[in-house]
C-alpha cells in the first residue's frame, strides 16, 4: 500500500488550520469530532451502531520493554482502502465518508482516493446506503449527499475534465443541515430520507 | 483506551506459534489470512463487501523527515472497541469476530474484551447479522457461531461461575465447516442460513 503524507482524519497540520476556521460556536470542532460525537449519540439512545474505523498504519519495529507492553517504534501511516464510517441502522448498512473543504463553490474529486470510490460502488451494488458528509467550511454549510452522485462526478472526470462537485449539486439533490444541538451531525435523518425514497 | 499486550489478529508471537500448528496444507495460514482471503474473494466476485478493521493505533510521537512522509516514532497498540469485522451482503450488515483456540473441549471466554460483547448486543439489537468463527487449532475443527450464543454464555458466567463455551454448543448451535478451496471461511454459507431461519 502506498505511504501517504496526511491520512484522512488525522490531526494534521491542514486539519488543525481547518479546524479553527470552523469555529461557531462548536469551540473548533473538526467535522470528524462532530461525526464521532454524533455516533455516540445514536450508540447511547440505541438508535444506531456506527463506528469509525481506526487509521491504517504500517508497523515496522515493535520493542516490547517488558513483557506487559508492545511499543511500536516505526511504522508510517497507509491509504485506507474504504471509507472511514460503517455501522448498521434497523437492519441497513449504513456506510460513509467526510470530508471538508475550503472551497466555497466545490469540493474537488481529490479528496477521493480511486480505491474510496470503488468502494463506494460496491457497498450500493450489496444495497448498502452509502452517502458523504461535507463542511464547506468557508460556508459555513453542510451537506450530506448519496455515494452515487459522488461517483458519478468522479466518473464525468475522465469525460469532461472536470475535477470537483458543484456546490449546486449538492443544494439540488443533497440534504443540507445546519449542525446545531445532538446529535450535531443527524446522519439518520437523511438516513430515513433515502430509505423513504427506495421504499417508494 | 486500555493498552494491551497483544492486540487481536497482530502478528505476535503466540499467533505465530498457533500458525504453524493449523498447517494443514494451508501452508500454516492463520484464520485471520484464511479470512481475508475470503473477503478478497467475496469481493472479486460481487458477492459481498467486507473488510478487516485496522489494527486500534495510540499515536504518541510523529516525525516529518521530509515533507512527503510522516514517520510514528512512538506508539502503542490500543484495545479495539468493536469486532474485527463488517460489512455488507444483499443489504444485510454482517459483523464478525475470529478466535483461534489450543483448547479441545471449549473455547475460553477471556477471548473477547467485554466492549466486543457489547458491541455484538448492539449490532443484533440493531438487526446486524452477527457471529464468530472459531479455529479449534488442535481439534483441526472449525465453526461459525452466531452471536446470541456467545453473549448467552458470556452473561452465564456471573451466574454459573462457567468461563467457557464446551465444544457442543458448537455442535449444536453454531455450523462446522472444513476449508477446502476458495472460498476457505465459507461464511456467507452461514449467513444465507441466517437469513433463511429468520424469514420462516
Amino acid at each position: 500500500m502506498a505511504m501517504i503524507k496526511y491520512p484522512t482524519g488525522q490531526g494534521s497540520k491542514k486539519n488543525l488550520k481547518e479546524e479553527s476556521s470552523t469555529n461557531f460556536g462548536r469551540r473548533g470542532m473538526s467535522l470528524e469530532k462532530m461525526i464521532n460525537l454524533s455516533n455516540k449519540h445514536y450508540l447511547n439512545l440505541g438508535i444506531a451502531v456506527v463506528h469509525k474505523k481506526p487509521t491504517p498504519i504500517q508497523i515496522v519495529k515493535v520493542d516490547y520493554p517488558n513483557r506487559s507492553h508492545a511499543r511500536i517504534t516505526e511504522a508510517f501511516f497507509r491509504q485506507p482502502s474504504t471509507t472511514d464510517y460503517n455501522g448498521v441502522y434497523k437492519g441497513y448498512y449504513l456506510d460513509f465518508e467526510a470530508k471538508e473543504t475550503t472551497r466555497a463553490t466545490y469540493l474537488p474529486l481529490d479528496n477521493f482516493h480511486e480505491h474510496q470510490i470503488h468502494h463506494m460502488e460496491q457497498c450500493l451494488k450489496q444495497k448498502g446506503i452509502c452517502f458523504v458528509i461535507v463542511s464547506f467550511v468557508k460556508l459555513n454549510r453542510f451537506f450530506m449527499l448519496n455515494a452515487s452522485q459522488v461517483i458519478k462526478y468522479w466518473n464525468l472526470q475522465t469525460k469532461n475534465g472536470r475535477k470537483s462537485i458543484p456546490v449546486e449539486i449538492f443544494e439540488t439533490h443533497g440534504y443540507e443541515f445546519k449542525p446545531s444541538s445532538l446529535p450535531l451531525i443527524p446522519y439518520i435523518d437523511y438516513v430515513d430520507a433515502i430509505i423513504a425514497k427506495e421504499s417508494k
